[in-house]
């Protein structure tokens, strides 16, 4: 059984979000129905960051074993003709190591958050950014991160269904940069708590609106309690944009 | 009767365009139908683009006259909450001279056109891109470019239904860049002739291709024969981006 490595690009919007479930269309079930279309003994595909409803992807990466040997260009095609009319894509197939895993072989996780400052609703990004009605602080949101960059426990930042066994990640970036009335915030870690991003970019946005000074973001931190979070930004505007591995897990492949 | 000058933002996927038809909702519609919430007498929204079927904006600019003396930022917000759920947001209201005609004032017009040259298709960007299937030589296509620059006969770029007087027209700047899979082409001009831009990018993606050498663009140009032009680009990748005016046409104003 050939394991293959996939990128995926999705709209967050029609899922119940990656994990499979039983109301509602996910994004894992769609694919995997997809490969069913190809081989139906293949078996399940799994992704590296479980996002949630309305959560988009730039890059996830998933893996899925198949019996047959398939040009990885061919793959990608296939995959996605069977993917119609899904907003789910994938960017490319590679072959991968058999010991290769999209979870737990993951060095890095990248996730982008984007927010539009602005009183216009939305239209050309509606359901793809976060719209905040009050004029945003970059720099004070800014000056506010670096107090979550590090190792540290963000119980604080962390949904009561996580079900990680700790606590303790560490953060290894966040970062906060404007341009026009967009507003992006960067998070980057080997992994994250359920809810991580959104609970401090939530938090963040209390500090860019002058509700926080940007020292409470710290004694947010330190309060290890899920009551001292700003708030919990929404799916909209959150996009895993890509996931890292060491060089060696793949040996080769094709984009789509 | 004050004048205003509203700057709009809206997705063209859902309308007929810009114009009022009689069959299908077109942004000018909309806008009126909005305006009529307000003051049942309003008179008509003039565009200073009229844009085509599934063509957006970042900044299309109307005028409107209405009979009271409107603070912009309320009337900004009154006309976007009665827009509601239309794709269409008014970005910025100002006051404007009595003069200033949206369409006729206009000094500079820009477009953009974006479009990501990649096998995998469209998810998050749907209807926001063209996406091309044979990967583009962005420094073909801005060699080719530079030949329609200037005030040229432009028939060959003109559909057939266009009803410009005159089809000689100065182009101001016609730039083509590349940012990963993302290739954009900038058009700056006082005005354009009807589908003159996607008749131009269409163009510009058969040299992209390697279908025809850039030259063939300047060939093209000199036919003065609409069946000389490459193909029309599809509406989904266009964006009326910006429009100019004197300075002294507003008399101030507020963003929205």
């Amino acid at each position: 059984m050939p394991r293959y490595k996939l990128t995926l690009e999705y709209h967050g919007g029609p899922f119940c979000g990656w994990q499979r479930q039983d109301n509602g269309a996910s994004v894992q079930g769609v694919l995997e129905a997809a490969l069913a279309r190809l081989e139906p003994q293949a078996g399940p595909v799994i992704g590296a960051g479980r996002t949630d409803a309305g959560v988009h992807a730039l890059g996830q990466v998933a893996h899925a074993d198949l019996a047959r040997d398939w040009p990885p260009e061919r793959l990608a095609a296939a995959l996605n003709h069977h993917l119609r009319p899904h907003p789910v894509a994938v960017l490319a197939a590679e072959r991968a190591a058999p010991d290769f895993h999209a979870r737990f072989s993951a060095v890095e996780r990248r996730y982008l958050y984007r927010i539009r400052d602005r009183r216009a609703p939305l239209t050309l990004e509606k359901g793809l950014v976060w719209r905040c009605l009050r004029p945003l602080d970059a720099d004070a949101m800014a000056e506010a991160a670096a107090h979550l960059v590090g190792r540290h426990d963000f119980t604080t930042f962390r949904a009561a269904q996580c079900q990680a066994l700790s606590p303790v990640k560490t953060l290894d970036a966040l970062s906060v940069t404007r341009a026009g009335d967009m507003v992006e915030v960067r998070a980057r870690a080997r992994s994250f708590l359920h809810n991580q991003v959104r609970s401090m970019v939530g938090t963040l946005a209390q500090v860019g609106a002058g509700r926080w000074p940007p020292e409470q973001v710290a004694q947010a931190l330190a309060a290890r309690d899920r009551a001292a979070c700003g708030l919990v930004a929404p799916p909209d505007g959150l996009y895993l944009a890509a996931v890292r591995y060491p060089e060696a897990a793949t040996d080769g492949g094709a984009g789509a």
